[in-house]
């Protein structure tokens, strides 16, 4: 950080957030005209060591931090072609790379139709960066919950689950991520098959905002986005709907290579499914024979029936599936 | 902290920050729907070190994140009778008491007509909040920028400086603060008249709120709210404006007890109510002849002149005002 102070750094950093933040940064607020409607907010914090490991590069961070706070409004159902608007708070060592961190957030920003109006700066010796951000429904759209679930709803996944966490254990082994891709030699000796596509994707998570889109104009769907594990997080949709399901074990889309890599770190595949976390892909639920399009590679996972919790089918046997998940006030990253 | 996961304990904070706040809070958006209209939307933080002392009260660090956000949108002119939506962030040692925090910035948001819609909370060993805040201008009132100053106008001071930053100095020579008030036996022998005062005002600043909407009323006003000292804000407004202005030391507006404090510090009081920083009143232009009502007790401190720059004189002699304050990216605090 070559800038003489604050002052000088905001105007250098609204450059690389693109001109139409440009205009707004540098007052205190942010003057937004809004229409009148519906909006959906959200904040989400990305703290060094507890979200991410503390040497990661500065343009990854800042596209996990738009990708994480993105996924929130994916599972609201806004309408993504409409502008969101967001602030963000970076409190960071003074030797972090604040140009470069800025300048991939206003490019993966741009390529989300948000733009960033405001912010704060702050040097602090942990890393600690949060992005508010605020999106239109539009017309038409209502806000999707996570309590529309119904008896008889099939429940479905958005995309896989495991590998993200499997990504996060593969960092906390020994791998290690540079903006070229992952280098895998810290890892103990043997072989690492899609390792490099697991850290990828627990590095940078791509929200489902297509999907929530769609969910939300349904007559009734519920759903929410996988941050704390499908375990914990299927029981936040149960709970707030006044239901419970059934899933089988060996139906839920979990990527090879975590059947592959889990054992060589000493972990089990299906916790790591199950409550390994931050997955960041749409769990929803969709009224008996509603089918998402084949385009959003949607999984069935399971199907709601009465009563409180879930039960889960492994090798034909059921278990109740305990809500017990990743929660980022009790546990710590890698 | 008692609660089994961040499940429960968001629960038991949603009620803690009043009964519109529970209804929203827990899932991972808020839904908001908004009149059309102009907002003003800003965001701040608090770190333990850097914004106030690791050691401070729960229950005062939450009253301080919201004053000091607030002070932000006092600057911005918007109309405090109209509801302000808020996001709060927390990361914090596990040993924090989060109930004390929420609880008092739920009442602190129900005095100030705001209500808390959502947030996010984290583990981390550096105590850092945020607050997001979203505010109407209402029908009628124009954004207060820092860019309508004009040659002529006067400058003004919403209430006085240096007192918080002397503040800040006392407790970081030995003074101590607790719900209760101020505890000076840490400090140095001596006399400290005023200290208590000078503490309170660092640590609870008032956001001037309907002073900044009676100026966004005005025909034309410039205004921004000092938060890293007079003369680096005022270059702000200046620069802004394209204007320079003259100012008279003697005439600044600095309680006594700066002058009677600050050379028991080594301090020179000028200074800190030149650069001290903190002190969340607003400095304002209005065009010659207007005066603010006597009510907000203003203090007129010198005048817009055409140029670029500040000029003081002190003692007769006049000297160019360096662009020189607070900056929380390269000063610490105590």
């Amino acid at each position: 950080m070559v800038e003489r102070d604050e002052r000088e750094l905001v105007r250098t950093l609204a450059q690389l957030l693109g001109r139409r933040a440009a205009a707004q940064i540098g007052d205190d607020v942010a003057t937004l005209d809004l229409e009148s409607g519906r909006y959906a907010v959200t904040v989400d914090s990305q703290i060094a060591g507890v979200h991410f490991p503390g040497d990661l590069d500065a343009a990854t961070l800042a596209r996990r931090l738009l990708a994480v706070n993105l996924s929130d409004l994916a599972a609201a159902g806004i309408d993504p072609a409409l502008e969101i608007f967001g602030l963000c708070t970076l409190a960071a060592p003074r030797d972090f790379d604040h140009r470069r961190f800025f300048a991939a957030l206003g490019t993966a920003a741009e390529t989300s139709g948000l733009v960033i109006v405001g912010g704060d700066l702050a040097a602090c010796p942990t890393l600690t960066t949060t992005l508010t951000l605020i999106g239109h429904y539009g017309a038409g759209t209502r806000p999707l919950l996570r309590s529309r679930a119904r008896e008889g709803d099939g429940l479905w996944l958005g995309g896989t689950i495991g590998e993200s966490a499997l990504g996060r254990h593969l960092l906390a082994a020994g791998a290690r991520w540079t903006p070229g891709g992952a280098h895998l030699d810290g890892l103990p000796a043997g072989s690492w098959p899609g390792a490099e596509s697991a850290i990828r994707r627990h590095l940078c998570p791509r929200p489902q905002m297509a999907l929530g889109h769609w969910l939300a104009q349904r007559p009734r769907a519920a759903a929410l986005d996988l941050s704390d594990g499908l375990a914990l997080d299927l029981h936040r949709l149960l709970d707030a709907s006044g239901v419970a399901a059934q899933l089988v074990a060996e139906e839920l889309p979990i990527p090879t290579s975590v059947f592959d890599l889990a054992p060589q770190l000493d972990l089990e595949p299906l916790d790591l499914a199950l409550s390994g976390g931050e997955d960041y892909v749409l769990l929803f639920a969709l009224p008996e024979g509603e089918e998402p399009p084949a385009d959003f590679q949607a999984h069935s996972i399971g199907r709601v029936v009465p009563g409180r919790g879930a039960t889960l089918a492994q090798g034909g046997n059921w278990r109740q599936l305990p809500a017990v998940g990743w929660d980022h006030l009790v546990d710590s990253g890698p």
